[in-house]
């Protein structure tokens, strides 16, 4: 990994094992050749929505939450539980970071987004889908992508052989009246609003709902985009169907075609709107958690290991499984079993329970079954890893002008428990800086009280004592400031020196072929047309919100 | 179990699973005939300190606490993890459920003591001693029972042939001054408190320490109590060491002897004072769970299994590990790493991070190992259970005046998951009744929330979506609340039927063989002796509080 940048505190870790870790690298790299007889492992990366460390995995953990995903619990007997993987607190930057190997603060993707958000990637990104194709990798992804509304997002443009994206996240389910549940389109419609005597503004909540694209569909071959079926009820209701259908298409053929493949499978999954007429629930009052599960995501996840056997490639496969944030325990839609899990706050929060999630993996030619690994890892780290994997191809297409965060985890993989080579984490809350962890101390450089505005003496936690970041170190504390301090030091310096990404602003759902008239006009134009104003009303369209007016808590 | 008053929703459960029940009791005796070749188990009863559900058992909880006990999780791995045990919410009254079958509000010992309380077992108390004597067990308690400090309460008394005690908690342990931790006596020293210019009365908190006695042994045969080692620091730090040892030659004798035998074997363990000179604990900065569990609990428990294995007998003895209550959240001493589990609350309160545990069982002859079980057990169901597992003659000592709330879980050791019998619990708080169970719901007869003073409409919980008792259901729990009205009524109105025991009050201390002056003095005397008074000074050794004065939630 000579060439990547990493970020600073890496390299004070490995300028203290750097002649260990180079034992092992040539040990590790043996040892794979032993056990995969030379084969490159496919990859699949199967990720969901808003699920707490122990929501899969553990059986005797969701014994006290009423479920049960017996395969997802196989897989876990099968290989590895990551007992501490830290992603980003919210949809978004998770799988912009997922994808870029990068916190998604560099690229400036880490608003959720919603419809419609006006960005998109940066065009020099390179995503996992380049780095394993140039590993001569067939590269798919399947589900929901919730990294911008701008072509430079598409997929199918980022890396991607083939793309299946949902656009966005499911919350557009909810905001449907009840009678257009069945067949009408998904979207914020008004007509669901409080009606309200003061209103003046009806170009402030305009209703989306059948202007933008919700699903798209592309492939590399021809490099265009075409939006998938529309944004009705129905819509919604088939695509993580279809989704799968189409990932396991794509792993036959790949296998058929002798060619390593890597797929990102993401399902949409989940109804929020369970309560609606054609529900795929069977009772009002178990949401995601309760049914969702069990009717969708643990059964396709069968399926696909299944598929897997049946090809005969689960050997070597690596599958890695795992949530993408916290539960969403704030404000949540009613019934939806988003509670906290052991740790305190949940999607949005950099609290633990923001950002401790669900993982596991397995890869049967190298992953000895039932392990367990409490290491840090991030879900960047996937990026090179990933790499690692793909061979030294795929290693030299990741870029060398910006810095990585994500740190290679082959040795994890391949020795297991305690052979991981992260020690830190930098939680990012939308555009601010919330928590750093070393080892098992965190400090809090913002607040979780608000009515502290910052952290102040009372802000350094230790881990394994007080899990849910409760009862700061007040004494102790006073020890871990200054090497607190010291490390976040190095961590803006060097952005000082490579700088963040300009965040891209732009017109959304540009160069789809089969756009709809609604989707031009939005395109193009204003939410509505006002005649002569005395600006561009089209501006925000471009407009990057300063820092500070932005990633507050509950919004992201 | 014919005779046994059980608590009235246990008759509404029964009528409707009599049949079933009565087909598998049948059929529960034939495969324990088979699997035990006919012979009784030996029972023994582990239970420790403030620990809240997944303490233990689950490998990849222990991750996130930093902490690992290899040896009570291989038990989990050769038994059976109960993922729904209920205690009650502090030491006295669950040692004393665990002891007597009964919700400790019915015999008056439920407020933890502390010393020196005044308060002992009613003299008709049945123990699970008396009762496996019955059985023609031999029966040994070694450790903290903390069951009162009247000679009611001494074990041997109470149906133990062999009793290793101590009479209160760890509590004393940090009232020492640094210099006297060393070598000096253990307990409330008036010197640790900070000085006040206004103080009066210095009968307030009179410095006990000398003269109340921590630990006693007894045994049936000559029937007599004898303090043990005395109130030093040094007794203090050698009990939990003695115990094991006493309980382990008890245990080697009751083989040799080839008689079944019952053992409680509660440690005290975990020094609350860990950074006392002369700490067990290798760092200040880990209490009890950090290191409490590596440096003690779990390799003594290794060596009991190790034990049972030298004398062939771990096939058929029961062996039955758990925590008495949650962790202690509210005000620990700090860096005790008592910080919640995965539910709200902890010791002392009706929520479910108060009182369900780390529980789990093994016994070769008869539970498969690997197994899980979410069935609701309670603490009193171990009473009934080792009852019948005892024999006929065990059984029919258990007492038929009185509500009996333990359930016989039998079929479930047996049968595995969902063959429990017990479908709710009441959860009491010092005297008051704070939240009834059924099934996955929940209802708050207080409020948790302090400035509301009781349950109103927001006080029915559904513990599958919100296991944190975080968000009472609003529409769906009115379906809930006359159901929970209907349950409690039957309740309270059993009560009237088969009331509570008359609190037994009375000097402390009584009957001590080797009482030292300081004890005797303490026995009949008031703290300082005041001279005429208008009033028996003494008058508060035999008064019990009214209901509402005491059992406040912090208090317990």
């Amino acid at each position: 990994m000579g060439n990547i940048i990493h970020d600073a505190e890496y390299y004070i870790v490995e300028a203290q094992n750097r002649q260990k870790w180079k034992e092992q690298d040539k040990r590790v790299a043996e040892k794979l050749d032993d056990s995969t007889a030379g084969r490159r492992p496919n990859i699949i990366h199967f990720m969901w929505d808003d699920q707490p460390f122990g929501a899969v995995g553990i059986p005797a953990m969701q014994d006290y939450r009423g479920y049960s995903t017996p395969n997802l619990n196989k897989q876990a007997e099968e290989g590895v539980i990551f007992t501490r993987m830290y992603t980003e607190p919210s949809c978004t930057p998770t799988r912009s970071a997922a994808l870029t190997g990068q916190l998604a603060r560099r690229t400036g993707v880490y608003e959720v987004g919603f419809g419609v958000e006006y960005v998109g990637f940066p065009e020099d990104t390179t995503t996992i889908g380049d780095v394993m194709r140039c590993g001569n990798y067939t590269t798919g992804f399947f589900g929901k992508a919730h990294v911008g509304d701008m072509s430079s997002s598409y997929l199918h443009k980022r890396g991607f052989d083939e793309a299946f994206v949902s656009v966005y996240n499911q919350v557009s389910s909810v905001w449907n009246p009840i009678e257009e549940r069945q067949n009408k389109v998904i979207g914020l419609n008004p007509s669901v609003l409080a009606k309200e005597n003061y209103t003046m503004d009806k170009t402030f909540v305009p209703g989306w709902d059948d202007r933008w694209v919700f699903f798209y569909e592309g492939n590399v071959t021809d490099g265009k985009t075409r939006e998938w079926c529309g944004t009705s009820r129905a819509c919604y209701d088939a695509f993580d169907e279809e989704a799968k259908n189409r990932a396991f298409k794509f792993i036959r053929r790949a296998v058929e075609e002798d060619k390593p493949f890597y797929v990102a499978w993401w399902p949409l999954l989940m109804d929020l709107g369970s309560n609606s007429p054609n529900k795929t629930f069977e009772s009002v009052q178990r949401g995601m958690v309760g049914e969702g599960y069990e009717n969708f995501l643990d059964p396709a996840f069968g399926e696909l290991m299944d598929l897997l056997e049946e090809l005969n490639v689960k050997n070597n496969t690596l599958v890695v499984s795992m949530s993408d944030n916290g539960p969403m325990t704030h404000n949540p839609p009613p019934g939806m079993g988003m509670g906290e899990g052991v740790f305190r706050g949940g999607k949005g929060d950099f609290l633990e329970g923001g950002v401790r999630v669900s993982a596991q993996a397995s890869w049967p030619d190298v992953i000895p079954p039932g392990s367990r690994a409490h290491d840090m890892i991030h879900v960047t780290d996937l990026y090179t890893t990933f790499a690692k994997l793909g061979g030294g191809s795929a290693l030299d297409c990741i870029p060398t002008d910006r810095i990585i965060d994500g740190i290679d985890q082959t040795a994890l993989l391949v020795e297991g428990d305690s052979n991981g080579r992260r020690d830190h984490v930098f939680i990012y809350v939308g555009p601010e800086l919330g928590a750093s962890v070393k080892n098992q101390y965190k400090m809090h450089w913002r607040s979780s009280d608000p009515l502290q505005a910052a952290s102040g003496i009372t802000s350094v936690f230790e881990l394994y004592n007080d899990p849910r970041e409760v009862s700061p170190m007040v004494v102790e504390g006073l020890h871990f400031k200054e090497p607190f301090k010291r490390m976040r030091a190095r961590h803006d310096l060097w952005i000082e020196k490579y700088p963040h990404a300009k965040t891209n602003k732009g017109p959304a759902f540009t160069d789809i072929e089969n756009a709809r008239e609604e989707t031009r006009e939005l395109t193009s134009n204003a939410p509505v047309d006002l005649g002569d104003l005395p600006f561009d009303v089209n501006a925000f369209k471009t407009y990057e919100l300063p820092f500070d007016a932005s990633g507050a808590r509950d919004g992201m």
